[in-house]
């Protein structure tokens, strides 16, 4: 009973088996391996972008941190939603990586930025040499609150950007993309995202995002930056294998379902249950608000998850529940039946 | 005929199966799996440091740009060889992650600093607000010529640094250890280094270096250095694990003695066929001086290395060869073959 | 009728004479200049603080920047209120100066910090590797809202800073400190303030402001980085002579009463006329309710001053009026007048 | 008897005066001074240059910085030679305004860089993502040996920059403009600069220098940059009146002639004592070796200047002299009388 993060799971079977199969002889290091030239082809195919620049990191504040740095000069403000990872779970590596520049926050219910406020948040800003400048929009897909933006609200919001470049936080765009339906291309450039940290790690990876920048006009700037900031592999091939592994057969579509699916089961189970949830279910996180009682039986039985407040008897006390491509509906079930008593 | 670097050979398989091994289950992220409780034992045991910090990296100008910045402040001086990797590879890592030293460069025959040209380096540097102030020390060993620094001649240049601290670049710290016979304690912090860069990735590792920090002091700012880098790995067991295996009965230093021992067999065979190296051969690499013709045979024959200069009639051309765990005896007779013509 | 800004103003003649007087042969330069060291002991007097460290620079973003950088390291937070100038006017100087720390915003009444609100927001912040950590504390006086904090109104947000480095922006402190009666040690270090910018061009001078650190274990590193920014005069003299006159014969504060007499003047002018303003009248600043025919008549008889509101029919619109040492009763009057109608 | 630095001098009367003159009523703050109109204008036409962008600094430092901030980039090199200003006697400035550019040194004779060092320092820059990429190229004139470019020089060097944006630290740009007798355009932009650091400081201002940007694409980041750095002044004004003044009735170049002249009375009076100078006398500094019992004669005598070795009775010990608009022939003579012994 493992929900504490989707960043805790293994790797499924078909990503090992690529590793030692990459694991042949000699390959050019630096990404001039043969298999990233088919990763560029695939993730060109697969975002019906012949042109994207497409180079590949290994955690997702590296891909986030050096996206937003081609993005926003280091006077500019990035505009995000107040819980986005980029401004509560990555320690400043925007400002760092910027050369310091200023994340705004926007707020919207159900973690979702609304056109409204990111459209006031960028007229406050700017146009004096006393403030920050407009610099770049970034939006979490799914979001923090295990939310989705469909295309045409990314679309939105990109709208609302009025022209700044828009980075898309793709940590999760797997199981974003699944619960909406959409194609690559109708949640991003088609939608008006210009770069996106297309996520592996959290859906099944051992560590490995895509930056995916679909004018690549900066793309030598991107390489420059990556290298200068120890991002760049000697041993790319390693990066690359799982990259491929992950495109081939949509073994990250078939994982994102299944982490989507168990987030579904378990928010059926809940709300049989009785119990309400904070947010709409609609990738791979929950967002429960459970009675001490049932806290008291997960945490004897050993179920790890993050409590978000602290317990009392008064009323039940949210929890934050991460589904993963590992999770077992017998894992769903046995917590299902821990809340129940 | 591969010896153009290090970086490009795969992985041993004690290596692949340590992968394997800890892809089960779910573990804690961020360097909080059981496994990395046990490398840092390991680290600590093998270099006879009970209180150092022990934290993992994917690439090795992460570790050093992350060493250097919490040694060196914005306005200090980085002292070290002319052709240091800090220098000359890293496209200005350690100006970007200190947030702006100047590394002033050493010169010295052989690849090594010489202790009289440190000292002279760093008395001339500080004193008065205009210049930059003396910050730390970066020895690499094995250094970019191929040569090795004895602990003693460590312990030379860390008395010359008159107090600053010392860091090592140790991308090849295994190939420079086994060549010297000395332990790993002899060689750092009993010669006077503060922090290591012990590297794993040139030496059979999918992608993993260890920064040794022999007083922890500095520990915490270290990480959150790392975080907020984009260094700190989530799935962070699949790099304990590598490094695990490689500590696991001396892998490191078999590994390292095969490089080693493959650079000699390379050397003798030159020397045989009448071929000078511009340094002493104490590592896995060597700069022959090879005439035109035989750099045609073995461009032909597809032989992998760099040429360092020029080739013309007029004289023999300076190559770099760089052998690894993976050579193979095979591979330098078939090279010696085509040198020999 | 010059309501613009203090920024605007002009000299006093004493400190213009101190200029010509300052203008005579050689002096040494770089602080090394006899006037400075005339004014670091008048400083110190001033502020009951012998061990105090006392730099001079041309302008309060430098001021207060350089002392946010020796305050909060890169991954901090510095906390202050959301309308504080180093938020909103500085175009991102405390990120430069830090290398990237985040400003986090902290709400409140009339432009101050309430304690709760700053231990709040504290409390949120750090802890783990993955968010920025506690910093430093700013804290605005008088504020952007023209308000005041009293000594144990500072007490108590020092208080709530539980054990962060304390910054006071003070670019309008002789304002504060006359409103409130209080000596200057009262509203800074014995209110638990570490580093003071205390203010001189807004209340007079050509170009002049002080940092004062209290506990000057930071003194050097100050130095250093004001050096590294550009913000050490070679010809010091001519900042330290205008920082002596203004603080001889209590010309600072008698420059800051004059102001503050004019703003209460206009307050009990506009009361008179029925106007109310948004914030108390404390220092120098009134923030009005115009109604349009006002700002219609005042716009036409050329009076400056900034209209904080798009003007309507419907309702009277928010202006920004500031007074400074050289603001006569005669504008004042007139601007009443014309508000009158 | 002073000849320590030409940044120890007092300031003409006509800027003193211009100084008064300005201090009258209110002034729109910010550069938005209507004296800065003025100066912008005729800086143009002075320069030849209607379009050129014209800011005014208050330091040397912050003129260089800046201006190479908008040059060069992050991860770009800026090539200048060994002895630089830039590189020796500003703390790490550039790297701090660049966000950690690299200096690469350039040797040259007399204070000079080659054109042929600069194109083989190029030439060794750049290429692959593992190095720091060709950034900008800075020119210091008149040298920190006293030496000067000549136009023709300038435009050698520029041409070898092979298109990379030229920069020209023209702290002493007067000095060498009058020595060399050419015009301010053939000095700069038709010799091939880009950007100069136009200095009035140390000719005579209290602390103001220009930045003339030929080609004014980068105008608006330079703004951003100089705010966010702290060194946009409220009270503009008082820059603004400082350099109107140097440019009226050539006063900034009959502060530089009267200086130079002093450096070649000075010169002639050593050569006729026997005593040899490192450099040519082309500017404001001299390079004398002078004898020990000079040296202390001197010494005793209370004579301000900069010895630049060890004091011996071996040989005579080279000092620097710097000559300014204030030094008098009964200075000069006196020095003299006294090297005379």
């Amino acid at each position: 009973m493992f929900f504490a993060s989707d960043n805790a799971s293994p790797v499924p079977p078909q990503v090992m088996a690529a590793l030692a199969e990459a694991n042949q002889g000699y390959a050019m290091p630096y990404g001039n391996d043969p298999i990233m030239a088919r990763v560029r082809a695939r993730i060109r195919a697969i975002f019906e972008a012949p042109e994207a620049a497409v180079y590949l990191v290994a955690t997702g504040t590296a891909a986030n941190s050096l996206s937003l740095a081609i993005a926003c000069p280091p006077w500019g403000a990035v505009f995000c939603h107040r819980q986005a990872h980029i401004e509560a779970d990555e320690c400043g590596a925007p400002e760092f990586y910027t050369g310091g520049a200023k994340l705004v926050l926007v707020d919207g219910a159900e973690g979702r930025m609304t056109p409204g406020a990111l459209a006031a948040a960028i007229a406050r800003t700017g146009g004096s040499v006393h403030g920050v400048q407009r610099g770049a929009v970034s939006i979490t897909n799914a979001t923090e609150a295990g939310t989705v933006y469909a295309p045409a609200a990314v679309a939105a919001l990109t709208a609302a950007a009025g022209g700044l470049p828009c980075h898309m936080d793709g940590a999760r765009f797997a199981n974003a993309l699944v619960a909406s339906g959409a194609t690559p291309a109708e949640m991003t450039w088609r939608a008006g995202i210009d770069i996106l940290s297309f996520g592996g790690t959290k859906n099944g990876l051992l560590g490995v995002e895509a930056v995916v920048i679909f004018d690549p006009a900066k793309a030598w700037e991107f390489e420059l930056r990556r290298k200068r900031a120890g991002h760049l592999f000697s041993k790319h091939r390693y990066l690359s294998a799982q990259m491929l592994a992950y495109l081939s057969d949509d073994l990250w579509l078939t994982l994102a379902r299944d982490a989507n699916a168990m987030a579904q089961r378990m928010a059926a189970g809940l709300a049989a249950a009785g119990v309400t949830c904070d947010h709409p279910v609609e990738a791979n996180i929950l967002f429960p608000r459970l009675p001490r009682a049932a806290h008291d039986r997960l945490h004897a039985a050993g179920a790890a998850y993050y409590p978000m407040e602290a317990l009392t008897d008064d009323r039940p006390a949210l929890a934050r529940l991460v589904c993963s491509w590992s999770t077992t509906e017998a894992e769903v079930d046995a917590f299902l039946a821990l809340v129940s008593g």
